[in-house]
């Protein structure tokens, strides 16, 4: 009865929970960096001011994630139907959770979220990440640490240490995108890449070319061959650039040498 | 005569190329964003204003970036020096150029940074990798594409894929960061974990103590153990959580019954 979890679901496993935030404008900038990643399960617990015109303004057109985002009086309502609580934290001190980076804790995320959705008796319920930051200022109290299934680090330079707060929503909202869909491929290759053979015929009348010019050495023609071949095979030429290149050396061919001109006729006779 | 190169000049072969971007405020953002992952070297080309209060503003204390970043007519000339640039763009367009993600282009450029300061003819030049930002509104043109050695996609959700400046450049750092000093650990175990055979001798008084409990049921006794095991042995145990419940269970004993607490007393003679 174990299913796999959808990947479209991934991100919606995602809440991202923001304690007694000071500053308006870190919510709606916080909302901005989840949109950007496709997180937008939003709870606020005990926020300063919300709603407020410099939330809406800082989140630009994440405005629909400050819409459904829910208010909660305490971090343990916000937390319900959580799965997996990570606490973000800068602190490094004598605690007796697990501290990870936040890496780590994503690629966590992950593995709960997709044990829980597979465990069998409970295949009907959609589990629930959730990702706790602290108030601007001081961050996470020992009380909501406490309740964390795992604490987490942004690393960072330990001597200029300090993100705003819709900085550490940003890397971690990218960390999670990461995590829970990989690193897909971005793009296929624009052009078709020439074939080995085309590329090895390239050579061939490379050297011809060459010799016909004299820039190949006749008496050591290996060397200068070896680095054309070390140049143009660094870079995965394209089937068009190859026909560029060859048409190149015919233009040089026809240009330079009668022989050549005949050869070059002969060869595009055979080929006609 | 190959070096290793220095962890800790690592970062400091990036630099961050800005072209002739719009708002103030997103200079001082990107000095931020940079400062708190540990890069340093910052290059606008042709800045619209520059210097300007809003980008002190917000570049709080990383103003020494900013007082240090370099002013160029065109990119070439930012580019100086420079052994791998690496364009951001959002566009996925015909592009002749290779187009991966911020995690790989991170990765090359660790690698190509380590391969210039490695190789024997160069090893007294000091490698830099540049990453090259576009303006706000359109991002790099054709022109600044073409001399990248490599294309970078940050992954965002399709849907709602502009990331802000400060932002790209955030992600970018903090990937850099993790590329070139890797996930370090963040801190060693807080407490010092139980050793195998104190678990077991744990698990040997559980099964002597709920035997006198008669909460284990004496005709199959292996299937609660195992279940203790189980729940027990997931969570690494710390050498004081196991006294702990060593003591309980000894609690647990002298309290029941006058049998166990006479064993309780001769173990401890043991001990003693």
């Amino acid at each position: 009865m174990s299913q796999t979890y959808s990947p479209s679901l991934a991100l919606s496993a995602i809440r991202i929970v923001l304690c007694t935030t000071t500053h308006p404008g870190n919510i709606g900038a916080a909302a901005r960096a989840m949109k950007t990643m496709g997180v937008s399960d939003l709870a606020l617990v005990t926020p300063r001011f919300f709603p407020h015109e410099e939330a809406n303004t800082r989140a630009t057109s994440a405005v629909d994630i400050l819409e459904r985002a829910q208010v909660f009086d305490s971090l343990e309502a916000a937390l319900k139907g959580c799965h997996f609580v990570v606490g973000l934290t800068a602190r490094r001190r004598d605690l007796s959770h697990d501290m990870v980076s936040l890496r780590e804790s994503a690629q966590r995320a992950v593995r709960e979220i997709n044990f829980t959705f597979s465990s069998e008796h409970l295949h009907s319920v959609y589990p629930k990440a959730a990702f706790v930051f602290g108030t601007e200022m001081s961050g996470l109290s020992n009380s909501e640490l406490d309740v964390c299934n795992l604490l987490c680090n942004i690393p960072t330079d330990p001597e200029f240490g300090s993100l705003n707060l819709g900085s550490a929503v940003q890397v971690t909202c990218y960390e999670l995108r990461q995590a829970f869909l990989g690193d897909l491929p971005i793009q296929p290759y624009a052009q078709p890449l020439a074939a080995h053979e085309d590329v090895e015929a390239l050579f061939v009348h490379l050297e011809r070319a060459l010799s016909i010019t004299q820039f190949l050495n006749p008496k050591n023609p290996k060397k200068l061959m070896e680095r054309m071949r070390r140049m143009l095979t660094r870079t995965r030429l394209e089937q068009e650039e190859v026909s560029m290149l060859r048409g190149l050396l015919k233009s040089f061919e026809r240009t330079i040498a009668p022989r050549a001109k005949r050869a070059d006729n002969r060869e595009r006779n055979e080929e006609e």
